[in-house]
């Protein structure tokens, strides 16, 4: 049943070790299942954007086995992040086509490439598109979340060595995208770009936690660490923008005030804790958002966050922090070319101007926290989905983005 | 002797004290000298500026006693800062005109208005242009050094009644500068605008601390926060550049870069403790001073401060910093109109740009710890001094400042 190079492959190894110490984690008819296409090349679902702005091509795809540090993952749930949204309009100057989209999902490892020791066959997991490897300048210098260890080949759109691991029927390479690339049914991702979870935890609604989640809770809670009795602004009410809500209410903000252009976004801004709630188009002529701001708050704020990607609003963002300690994260993602601007007396008199990537938060080593405050019912996810679909409708998930209630829109396999 | 009037002056009573308590604090024959002024007007030479860009006037003022909360100071040395030829260039949309410039000054409490306790007349003293209260939001915060009880008045060339102290000899009403005017033998201060400091301390270097030496000094120990090992880079090897230098050696940084236009400033920047000196404009073609520090450093600064004022220096500082973590900190003090720009992507991937004023120090709590880490030879201050003048060649002092190896001009009465 076993061929002489299946049995020295380490994944077989630890699948035996799994039969050994502990058979109830996989169910033995699974692994069964699993291991039928274990070293092999797997044909699968995915959606494939050939260019920006033209709709997503659901075909078949070929996704090769896992090369040495490499994990394929069975992908259960992917939603669709505004990031997605953004690579496919064609203003991420970066943007590689044609590509496999998806950054926002959950699954289940299918096989692991040699050397990989930190996940194994069977483990629910979150792809990252924020690796955390522990072992570069950045992970070790304790300051950051950002890891150097596959940075360069994730912005190309390929494998830590150089290739791609997903053909389309024709043969023709598809790039990577994130470092994840979870429009697919199948993918493969970097082992540090991965990290297993509690497999008593949804899937459906974990994958929010692969970006939009994590990102906005995060920045508030490290990026910003908000304190008891601080006041917040956050500009723009979408998935980032209502997670950095949750964060700063879960720190006991005394104010916590959502800015967006859409009125539909006050009742769910004070369901996820907003105290007050602006619309910048409405404002009596002659003040400015800045204006208001300072106004509500005796001179104004401890912390803002500008969750629009608008350079714009960033600038408001800063402007409204109170001088001498105000604080001003950015989240959003500009479009290429765009540049923030201030005037340096606004930085002189004791504003920081600061952002923030997925939160702060390292992926590996800091994930099994938020998926315990969610279980905990301390971090709200399931409130964010809007919508649930299959993933051959996922043309129609992104024009849910439009539709200006959605928040998120969960996709299944 | 004394009037009825003077016996029952707060000032007096405070005299009569150091008279029982430390005679020899100050010698009786300068008390009595002093008491034939206290309650009155005082004439005095002062430099007047009538108008931006033209030479000031040397002229007598009549200088008015202090109120309630004010303090009078015979000002014994003054240096001309950058900011002084910066308000009187007209550059400054908040100048005022005619007013008294000079902020970085030191002299002996000649008498003290009502309800003033933290000095006393005999006093040595520095002039504060940071004010710091102890009672205000800001002072209160523990945040920032920037205190909001006089800044209103303070802007607008007044004291916190709203009058002036200052009048020419045709009796024409002359504008305070900066809550100092330090350009006149007897200036007039809010009392939280003035710290006594040890006698013993040459008043002829300490007046340095009122603004130069204790902005960069205090930009590199309190804003920054610099740690041993840190790499820094400085652009502008001016007196608040050098004092940010030895600030970074202090705290025993790893590398620390100056970068000027001006050549002279390299011997001068490692005098003062700099690793490397950098000339921008002498680099080889294509290369950028950004390149070129990221180049030298391995992937960017731990942190950079601008010292020049100039909001692209400013820009090249921030993305100078290190990914992830870097910060940049301003504290040159850019022309009116002027604004910084940066991709957004530079902050969202981990660099913090921020600023500092006066170093971030509280004039009224801090200035004695800098003044013993000066006498302790842990603080340069006399190396500053390029130049030593009597106060009638003032204008001659400004003129020093263009002279390509200046630092500090000092002007003794
Ligand atoms: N830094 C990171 O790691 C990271 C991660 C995820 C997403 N992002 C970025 O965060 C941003 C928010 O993502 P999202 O998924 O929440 O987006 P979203 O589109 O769901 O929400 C954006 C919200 O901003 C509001 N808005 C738009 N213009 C505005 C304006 N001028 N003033 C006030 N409100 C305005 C919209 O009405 C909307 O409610 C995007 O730019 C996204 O690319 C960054
Ligand atoms: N924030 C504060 O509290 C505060 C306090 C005092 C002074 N300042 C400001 O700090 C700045 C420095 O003051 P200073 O007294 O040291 O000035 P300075 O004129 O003595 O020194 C400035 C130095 O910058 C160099 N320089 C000019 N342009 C440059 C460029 N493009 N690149 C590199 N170097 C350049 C000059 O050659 C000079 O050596 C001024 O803008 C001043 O107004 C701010
Ligand atoms: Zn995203
Ligand atoms: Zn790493
Ligand atoms: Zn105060
Ligand atoms: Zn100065």
């Amino acid at each position: 049943m076993f061929c002489k190079r299946l049995i020295n492959c380490p994944s077989l190894q630890l699948l035996k070790t799994s039969f050994v110490y502990r058979p109830q984690a996989i169910p033995p008819i699974n692994l069964f299942r699993k291991m039928s296409t274990v070293g092999k090349p797997i044909e699968c679902k995915a959606a494939i954007s050939y260019k920006p702005k033209a709709p997503l091509v659901i075909d078949t795809i070929t996704v090769d086995p896992p090369k040495a540090h490499e994990v394929r993952i069975k992908i259960v749930n992917t939603a669709i992040c505004h990031t997605d949204a953004y690579t496919l309009s064609g203003n991420d100057s970066e943007g590689m086509f044609p590509c496999i989209l998806g950054h926002e999902g959950s699954g289940i490892v299918e096989s692991v490439g040699p050397d990989v020791t930190t996940v194994k066959v069977g483990d629910h997991v979150i792809p990252l598109y924020t690796a955390e490897c522990g072992v570069c300048k950045f992970c070790k210098s304790g300051k950051t979340n950002l890891c150097g260890s596959v940075r360069a080949t994730q912005g190309k759109g390929v494998m830590p060595d150089g290739t791609v691991r997903f053909h389309n029927s024709k043969g023709e390479a598809l790039y990577h995208f994130m470092g994840c690339s979870t429009f697919s049914e199948y993918t493969v991702v970097a082992d540090v770009s991965v990290v297993a979870i509690d497999p008593t935890a949804p899937l459906e609604s974990v994958c929010l936690l692969g970006c939009g989640v994590t990102t906005g809770y995060g920045a508030a809670i490290k990026t910003a660490d908000v304190q008891k009795g601080d006041t917040v602004a956050v500009f723009g009410a979408g998935t980032v923008g209502l997670s950095v809500v949750q964060g700063a209410q879960s720190r006991e903000a005394s104010k916590i005030i959502v800015v967006d252009i859409n009125d539909n976004k006050e009742t769910v801004s004070r369901q996820f804790g907003a105290t007050d709630f602006v619309n910048p188009t409405k404002l009596p002529e002659g003040q400015t958002i800045v204006d208001k701001l300072i106004e509500m708050t005796d001179g104004g704020l401890e912390f803002t966050f500008d969750c629009t990607g608008n350079v714009q609003v960033m600038r408001n963002a800063l402007e409204a922090c109170h001088k001498g300690w105000g604080q001003s994260i950015i989240i959003g993602v500009a479009d290429a070319g765009k540049e923030i601007s201030t005037r340096p007396f606004q930085l002189v008199t004791g504003r920081v101007w600061k952002g923030s990537a997925f939160g702060g938060i390292k992926g590996r080593s800091e994930m099994g926290g938020l998926i315990k405050d969610y279980q905990n019912k301390k971090l709200k996810v399931d409130e964010f989905i809007t919508a649930r679909r299959t993933f051959d409708e996922i043309n129609e998930g992104f024009e849910d983005l439009h539709n200006g209630t959605c928040l998120r829109t969960v996709l299944k396999f």
